[in-house]
């Protein structure tokens, strides 16, 4: 194929390409975005995309995202650290959290078992989150998974793996729309779904 | 407001969300695809900006883009250079030559006239396309500004400071846009290409 754009706007263009949801067009139009930043802009930019990359971690405890040891949840002594909200991304924190209503601690499993696409428990965070329980006081899990397929078959997966160590275990009620994504729901619906949690 | 991701995150986030038609959840989802990528990976991300950035300045006859002080274009010896199609952004360039079918030279205004954006005539690259035409062998400029208001009003401007230096103006033929469906052409499109009408 031959290259009409000249060469470093090419190599851009094709790195905002890579990027999920984005295509042809908009990769040019936001490389052409980028040209226009001023310099300072345009550093910048870069180097949030590297520092990003370098700083965060996951949290020791929990594997959320952080730049520390810790997150900034686990090293809130206010928090209830006795109840644990399992998650499959970090972004469902982010969304429980906004809700303004929850003040325990979270586990994130960085996906769901899923066959389909070779995501066996092995490759999520569950041995880490069975650790906890067996080493700190908890009284209470919340399966706070997607309320999908691949979602439900972890929360059940893991609730049984957890009633032997004779802890309770919920799960987040249906407020949340079956077949929707938890990172979409709003914050009025997340907080229905926590105050209507159930036992599994 | 009370920021819920970890800070080297939450300014990868605002660095896309500054992006045009990015809103703050595909921000978001942006952000976490990089966190995602390897180090290189993102490494290369953040080089192809700072370069694209540094490297690219607008070639020294036709202000298109370039790494050099020419285009490929002005470049190429085997182009015609006594034809000029004058056209408003660098991305009309790349969609001109993807027709294959167009060996002559280009001019780029950066612009468009745009009272209501405060953009006149001297904000754009129009001088340095009369000192084109007074300095080389012109025998044809093709205005291939936008079909819309501030491109016609743009098209109409330079053609009437052309006129008098002697040189033939042309501007792309209006019509159906070839592959569409005429049920959904708009009024304006559609008598432009009755008017336009060609025997067969």
């Amino acid at each position: 194929m031959m290259e009409y754009n000249v060469l470093p706007l090419a190599k851009l263009i094709e790195q905002f390409e890579r990027l999920p949801g984005i295509g042809k067009k908009t990769a040019q139009r936001l490389a052409y975005f980028v040209l226009q930043l001023s310099t300072d802009d345009a550093k910048e930019f870069a180097e949030a995309i590297v520092n990003a990359h370098d700083k965060i971690k996951y949290c020791k405890i929990c594997k959320n995202l952080t730049d520390q040891d810790l997150c900034y949840i686990c090293r809130n002594n206010s928090r209830d650290k006795s109840i644990i909200c399992v998650v499959e991304d970090p972004r469902d924190v982010v969304a429980l959290e906004k809700t303004g209503e929850f003040f325990a601690s979270y586990h994130v499993l960085h996906g769901a078992i899923s066959p389909l696409n070779g995501i066996g428990p092995d490759q999520l965070y569950i041995k880490e989150l069975l650790n906890r329980i067996r080493s700190e006081e908890i009284k209470e899990v919340i399966m706070a998974t997607n309320p999908t397929v691949e979602g439900e078959a972890t929360a059940m997966y893991i609730s049984k793996l957890l009633k032997p160590l004779g802890v309770k275990v919920t799960r987040l009620a249906y407020g949340i729309p079956v077949g929707g994504d938890l990172e979409y729901a709003d914050e009025v619906t997340l907080s229905r779904a926590l105050l209507g949690r159930s036992e599994i």
